[in-house]
Parts: C-alpha cells; sequence; structure tokens
C-alpha cells in the first residue's frame, strides 16, 4: 500500500538523468526492442529508483497539462481555454486550469502543485510572464509555452501570437476605404509590445494613404472600458474631433462608444469604430462591433499541438510563432458624415 | 516498474466494498491507532488488492476535481469557473476543465478520462444533465454537484442554484418604483425552471402594484441575442408599446436594446431595459445595463466546498441550495418618458 505520495518524476527528467532522448525513455517503458540493453538497463533502474508513476500521455487518458491564467477576470480568457481544452480532449489529455496572480504565494503554490500531480506541460496564458516562474518550471523538467495576445518578443520560450501590426493596417485601411480621413488610435501602453504593432500598423497605413499624422488623434490608454472612455471624451473635445476612431482593443472600443453615446452622438452615423480582438461580446454591443478578430481559439489549439510535441522530446521549427488576424466588419463603421 | 495504469480506486469505492465509513478509510490510511484492527485488516486487504493510488487531497495539492461543462461558450462559464478555481485551489486541489457538447462520444470520454486520473469529485455546470452521466459517475464513486443557473428541480445529485423568483420580483419592482406601468417580459423558454420563475416573479410583483397583467407584453424567447432582438421588435410593435422591459437574461436584453437602437428609440430615456445573470460584459453596454446579478462565483465555490465534503464522506443538510440575487442599478433605467 503506497502511503507517501512519491514526487512525481517526468520522463523528460529520466532522459535528462540517464543522458538519453526522451522517445529511447518512452521505447524502454513500451517495451520496445530497438533500445540497446544497457541503455535500457540503466533508463529501468532510474525510472524504479526514483518512483517513477506512468501517466500515459494518450491511451489511456490519464495526462495532464496545465493551463495557468495570471487572473480569469479577462474576457478573452475563456476563448484561448475552449481551444486548449479543445485539443488537449482531442489528444486525450486533461486541461487543469489555475489562475496566478492573485497573492505572492500562490505561483509558489501552483508549482507545487504541478509537481504533484505530476503535469506532462504547461499552457502560460499572460502578458507579463514571471521569469522565475519559467526558470522553476525548467527545474522540474516541465516544457512550457505561452500564449501572449500582446506579443512580448524576448522570452526563452516558446510563445504564440497574433499580427499585431498587419492587424493595425487592416482596422485602418477598412477606415480610410469608407472615405475617412480624420481617424483617431487609441493606443495601449506604449510598453507593451503588441500596443506599439497596433499603433505602427495604424501609422503605416496613413502614410500608405497620403493621410498627414496628426499627433492631436493618437491618445495612449490602458486596455479598460473607463480608459477607452476617458480617451473618447478627450477625442471629442478636440477643436477637429475625428470622423473614425481605431481602438486598440474590444474593451476600449466599449468605452469609446460609450462616451460617444453619451455625447449623443450616433455609431456609425456620427463617428465609426473599430476594436481589435474580436471578443464575442462584441457580436451583441451596441451597434455590433467592426473589429480585428485575433484567432484565440487557434492559438490555443497551436499551444497544446505544441507542449504535446516538447513533452514527446520534438524539436520546433521555430519558438515564435504569430497567426493571422482578420478584419469582421459589423454596424460600428460606415463613411463619415457628409458635412 | 508501473507497466500498466491500475484502474484508479478512490477511497469511497473501498468504503462502501469494506462496509465501512469513508473516514474510517481515512483513518486506516493515516495509520491512525483509532480503527479496530478487524477493520484495519479489511481496508488494507482491500486497499492493496485494488491497487489504490493515493492522491492526498489536501497536503500534496495531487487531488484533482473535473469541472465540467455543456460547451465553454457561455459566457457565464468563465464566471462559475472563476469561483471554482479559486476555492478549489484555496483547498490545494486542481480543476480539470471539460467541455462534453461537442460529439456523441465524448461523454464516454470524458468518464474513462475521469476514471483514468482519478479525479476526487465533479463539479457538472448544466441546464441540461444528461441523467445516464450522473448515474455512471455513481457507478466510478465519484461525488457530485450541479451547478445550474437555470434551476432544474428534480435531480437526483445535489444543485447549486440562485433564487430565480425573487429575482423577477426585484426588476419588476424598480421598474414600477421608477413609475412605469406598461412593463414587457421577454421570457425565456417555458421549458426552462428558471424561465418560470422569473415570469412568476415579473407577475407576483405586478398584480402587488396593482398593475393589470396584459398578455401581449409577456413575449416567449431563447436565451440568446437574436431572439431577443427580435422580441424586442415584436414589442414595439404593438399598438401601445411598452416603455420598460424586462428581459429574462442579460443576453436577451443586448437583443432588446439593439432592436430599440435600430428603431432610433434611446435606453433609458424612451424606453428602460433590465437584464437577468450580471455577466461582466454588461457593465460595458451602451448604456451599462441594469441587471439581476446571480452569484456566479459564489455559486462556484459553494460547488466545490460540497463536493470536498462529499468527498470526506459528510453528509449535506440540503441537497438543494439557492443563493440570493441581487438588483443592480446602472444606466439602462430611468423614469418613463413624460407623454
Amino acid at each position: 500500500m503506497p502511503n507517501d505520495q512519491p514526487r512525481a518524476v517526468t520522463i523528460a527528467a529520466i532522459a535528462e538523468e540517464a543522458g538519453v532522448s526522451v522517445p529511447t525513455v518512452s521505447r524502454v517503458l513500451n517495451r520496445r526492442s530497438d533500445v540497446a540493453p544497457g541503455t535500457r538497463e540503466r533508463v529501468e533502474r532510474l525510472l524504479r529508483d526514483s518512483g517513477y508513476r506512468r501517466r500515459g500521455t494518450r491511451a489511456d487518458g490519464a495526462g495532464l497539462i496545465d493551463l495557468v491564467f495570471n487572473d480569469l477576470d479577462s474576457p478573452w480568457a475563456i476563448e484561448v481555454m475552449r481551444g486548449v481544452e479543445d485539443a488537449a480532449h482531442a489528444a486525450g489529455v486533461g486541461t487543469v486550469i489555475s489562475a496566478v496572480h492573485r497573492e505572492a504565494g500562490s505561483t509558489r503554490q501552483w508549482l507545487s502543485n504541478v509537481r504533484a500531480r505530476a503535469s506532462d506541460g504547461a499552457v502560460l496564458v499572460t502578458t507579463n510572464l514571471d521569469p522565475l516562474l519559467h526558470e522553476e518550471l525548467r527545474g522540474l523538467h516541465v516544457p512550457a509555452v505561452v500564449i501572449d495576445p500582446a506579443g512580448v518578443p524576448d522570452l526563452q520560450v516558446p510563445t504564440i501570437s497574433s499580427n499585431n501590426w498587419a492587424g493595425g493596417v487592416s482596422a485602418t485601411q477598412h477606415l480610410v476605404a469608407l472615405g475617412h480621413r480624420r481617424i483617431a488610435h487609441v493606443a495601449g501602453r506604449s510598453t507593451l509590445c503588441c500596443s506599439r504593432a497596433r499603433l505602427d500598423g495604424y501609422r503605416a497605413e496613413l502614410r500608405a494613404a497620403g493621410i498627414p499624422l496628426d499627433p492631436e488623434l493618437v491618445v495612449e490608454a490602458d486596455f479598460n472600458f473607463e480608459s477607452g472612455f476617458r480617451a473618447g471624451r478627450r477625442l471629442l473635445d478636440l477643436a477637429e474631433p475625428p470622423t473614425a476612431i481605431f481602438a486598440g482593443s474590444d474593451e476600449l472600443a466599449l468605452g469609446v462608444t460609450e462616451a460617444l453615446r453619451r455625447a449623443r452622438l450616433s455609431v456609425p452615423h456620427d463617428v465609426s469604430v473599430v476594436g481589435f480582438d474580436d471578443l464575442p461580446l462584441v457580436r451583441w454591443s451596441s451597434p455590433p462591433l467592426t473589429t480585428v478578430s485575433q484567432p484565440l481559439v487557434a492559438m490555443g489549439r497551436l499551444a497544446v499541438h505544441t507542449v504535446l510535441r516538447l513533452v514527446q522530446g520534438e524539436r520546433l521549427e521555430s519558438t515564435r510563432v504569430e497567426l493571422a488576424t482578420s478584419l469582421v466588419v459589423r454596424d460600428s463603421t460606415a463613411p463619415p458624415p457628409v458635412r
């Protein structure tokens, strides 16, 4: 009768200790004949000594990956989760969700839980990865992939994000094509890479269309509703207010829309609004929002495929993948009013 | 070296087979002295024979509960999840999420996964529980609790819902207090218990206020945006349209709001709108929505506490718990226009 829980051991840790590849350890576990006798013996001894408990990532459905959010407040969390759960389910792997931002000790607690439940891999969803977290995961030999809609560039871990610059171009292009010339941009904080990329896309498209950039028309904001509301007010107070506003996120766009409603301006008849993200809720906003769609579900699916490849000891072609964004036209954009 | 995964066995199954209580099995596992020698021997033999693998629900963080949704599309899924994850994390238990609606085989696959990973308990979030699912969970000796915002009454399993009738009363009371007399209700399908309870709350309050019920003002709809939009149109086409609309869900309320916007009517200056649920997104709707708040996060927390009590073999005081709803007044309600 097992009386105390052995510290969980992964195939990757055994492989490292034995100085062999992960597939070799798998072959030993699966009693295949294509392993040299000396290697087999060394791996089997390590497996025995380490108290390795086999989970079986595929066949019996006992495999687990951890899906970690800074918090579950973000409206795009559920979108990413749908993709992760779907791909994990298809691979017969369970998805354990965690939120780690709440208190100082919770990241440490989570790491201890990952160890205890012998998770096969981790998908981290964050725009602000704790470098210590990643360091400790490496120590546990748990492969990790970061889904990062904000696109932080310099992580030492595989990341999946979307093409923010191209999204900024397509939003602005749509407004230019409708005939707008006074196009404002409510940008997220320039400390975030995604904000800078979206702003640069906006600038590039204005330049391409021969529209001079008016610095008054770019307002920096936090990625939340209230900040969007304030940015909208500020743009309406200009001597020559914009006829179209490209907001750097859906939540910002909804704040801008509320500022317009309070000013008794109609969207899109007086002012057009474009968002960024394509959260499900913007289909139901009043009016339904034209926005740049980030493929959050696909990003979740790809993260699972990537982490399962790492679990199998495969090498990735690239540690940074950006998926394409696409413009979704709904009812919040129209030609500018005739003056 | 363990070569094949033993079928996972729970303490509850051992207890049943040994004819003792779950706490007795726990005492044997913890090597406590307050167990009769014959009982100890019988339990230890069963544990050995069954290949019982200890997970340790608390101390080492290896415990798991399964959180199961019909699908992850519902905007309230993430709210329930926040409560579940929070309470499970505090108890040192991991939360495995699953969606089972997608294809016919997925419920069976999920059951097989629950067995393989030796989940300690399950929290099911559904308005439409498959009776077979519950039957099979009983067979696996995995305690389950259902979170059911729709309040289905006749399940043979502990359920947690909210007080829908009182919510219907409070929404209607708020509109009556503002001076409305032509108050419409967009009700969910009468096949759902929650829809009937909300409608009855609306009727009860009109009666209490001495306002005669006009059957024209009650429109049945599906719980989605498009159906709310159509219901809103139908109410506006009446010879004497309502000055206030109480919608049976937030999504319905957003559909109604869109119908009003298309008809160039202002919310709340021309027509007041009240929703039901208090999803985070309605704080950002234009205008921010007055609604009846269901305590979805608290329901998630309570479900975890309840399922962990069942895991410990405790008896519940009641198998049906309804938490209180509360009215949240925002900007979508005002006195009726002066005619």
